[in-house]
């Protein structure tokens, strides 16, 4: 399937233009960090676009679609069903409704909202494309899209700290998986300057 | 065993005037926190007294006595080893060392550094004495151990805050205890909060 094809069906899938042009946006952030890392550019620019392709349903919706793959809904969870599980849920909507089959990039939709331990170079890139495209407005978001473009772990690992210090101050929950990955890439970094 | 005893005692075991002074205060604290809440006395002092037992000894030795006790050395420990297990091997020394065979104070101990999803009264109240004795300076402190008089769960969640704060600003690993921890009681709070 073409690119243009799967854009044209998000944006009627979607039907949200504020969503649909967020997803336009991280596709080109995912265009230009994959050129800059040497990525295939059509499936960066797939994973971007398709990254947010669940954002359409309601909370109970995602829930119940996220009972059904078994994921377990945790009481974390429940403080932030829409956040949390659309990233999840975008990943079977990828496949089922977009017909992509490429474990990559499902995975890449899967983890954009909090990471992984475990993330390849496209869900990296994936992950911070949505925190940094043109839209977004925060404290250190300049200082970030420098850095992404000079050290990607490093700009993970910013990324990372920078949603656990939002969700301190906003008093959310923080989940597990985000200072697992936090973790990782800490500890990655920080032996990889060892060995140097 | 009279806690005049059990001080002389901790004085010459820990044979370090700083850490022996860092536990009175801790004890002192304990002490008004406990006619504070209505807490039996003579236990948080002892666990106050006591909380720090185990730092006399080197990581190495920590790491060793943690394998003994079947405690997985993870490599989140091992990145702050001595941080991490003195709090674990603490309750142990208390109890071989110093007789302690009240499990609450053996659990208080157990948990002072990080904090734990399932603390007592008793628990909080050391954990939180520890990081506002006296002698503690940093940035919050004195709103801290004014909250800590009006709402210990309050200031509980703020120490956690502080903490997990300073870990990302130092980039250190941050433990899944603290985290859940936090969230427990932030979920805590805010259902209390709903349910008023």
């Amino acid at each position: 399937m073409k690119l243009e094809e799967i854009q044209d069906k998000l944006k009627e899938f979607l039907n949200d233009t504020d969503c649909y042009e967020h997803c336009v946006r991280v596709k080109d952030m995912c265009n230009s960090l994959a050129k800059q890392y040497g990525l295939d550019v059509y499936k960066a620019e797939i994973a971007g676009l398709l990254h947010d392709c669940a954002r359409k349903h309601s909370a109970d919706e995602l829930i119940y679609m996220a009972e059904d793959l078994n994921i377990p809904i945790t009481e974390v969870i429940l403080t932030e069903p829409h956040n949390i599980l659309h990233s999840f849920i975008g990943a079977l909507v990828a496949e089922q409704t977009f017909n992509i089959t490429d474990q990559e990039v499902l995975s890449a939709i899967k983890h954009h909202t909090m990471g992984a331990s475990e993330m390849g170079l496209l869900g990296k890139i994936v992950f911070i494309a949505d925190k940094i495209e043109p839209a977004r407005n925060y404290e250190d978001v300049d200082k970030l899209r420098k850095l992404v473009y000079e050290d990607l772990d490093s700009a993970i690992l910013m990324t990372y700290d920078i949603v656990i210090k939002e969700l301190l101050e906003t008093k959310k929950i923080i989940c597990d998986q985000i200072i697992n990955a936090r973790n990782k890439i800490l500890f990655h970094i920080q032996t990889k300057t060892k060995i140097l």
